[in-house]
């Protein structure tokens, strides 16, 4: 069944201090949806604010993109907390970008976990709680972005929490549904014309072909669209342009 | 004229991973008021949260002691920062505090700033407007508690927040009003039935004895009690049992 | 076969800042060799300094306890990284204590990894391999404290750098020579009179009696006094006047 | 009077973890000395590692760059911090860089204040004799590369440690020998002809035309190139070969 409306998510603000990465200004005209860094990993307070502000200004739905304290390694290293620590880490984070969202006039609408909190929360049970729980705390309401079937979505939903599920358009997937990994050659789609015409494809079908060419079903309320790699303005506009063409409406899930 | 009712804050929540300070159980048991550390000069997400949830079982109100990003100097050093950078740094502070405040059944009732952000606000107008800002555009309900007469209180009533003025029990103050630099010999008062005598003499007269032996106007919506001195506890507890038998109440300001 | 002579180890320099761990210049008064901590999970430059000094003054060896960057932690949470960060880490930590060691007059001796750093490298050969690379790329000559029959002295030995082994005498052992993991009864001995005989035993045969009731060799070049428990000096002081009675002269491992 | 050698230093592994910052490959082509970051301001370990390594690789000089604890600022803020911790923050940063440069078969040849520590020690004392005191406690041996004239200088001095004075080749300078300030429109040269003339003009005469026209002697031992300014490697190379085509050759100070 063709769907004549997605969201488009990326990460946004994972600048510091001097240091900038990525074109914020530039993907805030393609996505739906700003994954908005909290200071752990990336994003110090003043770029927090600024991007909320931008955010508010182009109309995108504010996500708090909550990460592991590790500046140095960007969040991408998996760390071994006790539930309590990491849920109170989250917490710190989400009421700090509540703080910037309310101050520009917006408000947060959801969480997503970052790099190596991601990966470990959609297979590790007790880290998944840690983020529902913490979530769950500060508003029930806010939904959690992350893979489907993931261990983050069950815990969400014990939690009383609404998992919200994503694809990669310029991920290969495999025949039972999980990401081929990025140490397999077949795991990244680099063109931009082929992420947009997968994408294309995703929405108006609900369907992805796997890398064995089995056709999956796969019916996300996002598409991340990455915003760091080299190509990601192009990959983005392209996505946009098409999905424009074929007349399907970029907008935040609601 | 004598008052029948007075606030006693203390800085709560100093503790740093690992690292404890202060005895915080102790305090909240005198004290109607606590400045709790918000992670950037000391207090982890995992100490804000739990200090909080005892600051709300005891009824004590909860305020937000917003400090310079410096543990490695417990936030006792003067950064020279742009107006905007700290306005970001403590909407971060006061975001992340409220979610845990609202998270253990309260809320966040007022901002402090610590050490040498205190200081500095006292007299720099850029940094006291820096704070004021950040303050009315998180929650402009949210009063600031500074010395009385200071740019700090200047900048608050500019931005529409309300100054809410406290004084030191246990320091000296000269005949101007101004406290005697720790740098001089009466700046401190250790003993505690002294600092308890003086404290009761301040809510009962509205007043202060000067070094100089002059009797001063001091009329304070708080008195400060110090929290990590040697006898911290022992003083808040002497003042505590004074201002009880002299029928004063200790509650938080309104 | 009796020893006259063993070496005790023991953390030091654990603060940060404006708080403190531990009680320094007593353990400076019973061991013979310092772990001073490198400034990343604890231990700030000047700690650092004057941790060296005393070390000197006293005339106990100096190791680098060099940890996860995880201040909130106390480098008590496993970190996955790449090797070629942590070692590069490790370089850091130690090339900063060697500084401090020569301006006070003396020389780092040895490495000693703290904490979930400590337990991840004794069976992770990755890890393992990436502390014994940094020590080798720095100095060969500087042996490395760790458990027997670790991953770490496994790796140690391959790059040419010295595992230098140690126990615990406040662990109980099981048969098998491993340690009772701390969440078993038997984990921990907390009477002070109790480690000290278990250490004099320890040195005097060779062995230790595990919790099952066999004597077990056991021959480590240092035994490790723990500076951050309750009876901490106590223990300490115990064991060191128990060797004294002995006639054992405690001193650094050459 | 003409000199036929000079040095080019410029600041280099200025990154942080995901973040990178100027182009390192491009400007060790260039200049004769690295003024390496040591981490505090930015400058993770894994940087500093390779930084050394392409230095040494080059026959590039390596300095080490200290700063303020302040990822955050990049160091550019001023911290009002006492003499003897700010003096350990150096040795610290100093000691990190030297096992890097040994590991990678150099060494350490001299120290270069970043940022807001640059300005401060110019002018305050105590932050001189701080930077002075930790570069004698750790290698009398080391010069110091500062502004002629500065407190740094005086400093360095007294402290037995050679002061080793640069001029700015893109940066105005009145006639009383000290730059243009930063605010004011003659501060900056964009133009890399016009620096590449300027550089070469100061070089051959010993001399620089101030804003005011006069011609004022300016002797320097090392010229700074900015590494981080949009046009830093365009201007850098113009330099270079500005040089070469004058038969003045780039090598770093004795």
């Amino acid at each position: 069944m063709a769907s004549s409306r997605i969201d488009l998510n990326a990460d946004l603000g994972e600048g510091f201090g001097r240091w900038t990465l990525g074109d914020d200004e530039a993907l805030l005209g393609v996505i739906s949806s700003a994954n908005i860094a909290c200071g752990f990993h990336a994003g110090d307070p003043s770029i927090m604010r600024r991007t909320c502000e931008l955010a508010v200004q182009r109309g995108v739905a504010i996500g708090a993109q909550v990460g592991y304290r590790d500046l140095a390694g960007f969040g991408r290293r998996r760390i071994d907390m006790a539930a309590d620590e990491l849920s109170a880490d989250i917490v710190y984070q989400l009421g700090a970008l509540q703080a910037f969202a309310a101050a520009a006039g917006g408000r947060v609408r959801y969480v997503k976990p970052h790099g190596a909190l991601y990966n470990t929360a959609a297979t590790d049970p007790v880290q998944a709680g840690a983020i529902a729980a913490a979530v769950a705390s500060v508003d029930a309401g806010l939904p959690i972005l992350t893979l489907p079937d993931s261990a983050l979505a069950a815990a969400a939903t014990a939690a009383g929490v609404r998992p919200v599920s994503e694809a990669f358009a310029d991920r290969g997937y495999r025949s039972d549904g999980t990401l081929v990994p990025r140490s397999e050659p077949q795991a990244l789609i680099s063109d931009p014309d082929e992420v947009a015409a997968r994408t294309l494809d995703l929405v108006q079908t609900g369907t992805v072909v796997s890398i064995e060419g089995v056709r999956i079903p796969i019916r996300p309320d996002s598409i991340c669209v990455h915003g760091d790699s080299p190509h990601a303005v192009e990959i983005a506009t392209a996505i946009r342009r098409v999905l424009a063409a074929a007349g399907i409406e970029v907008t935040a899930f609601s």
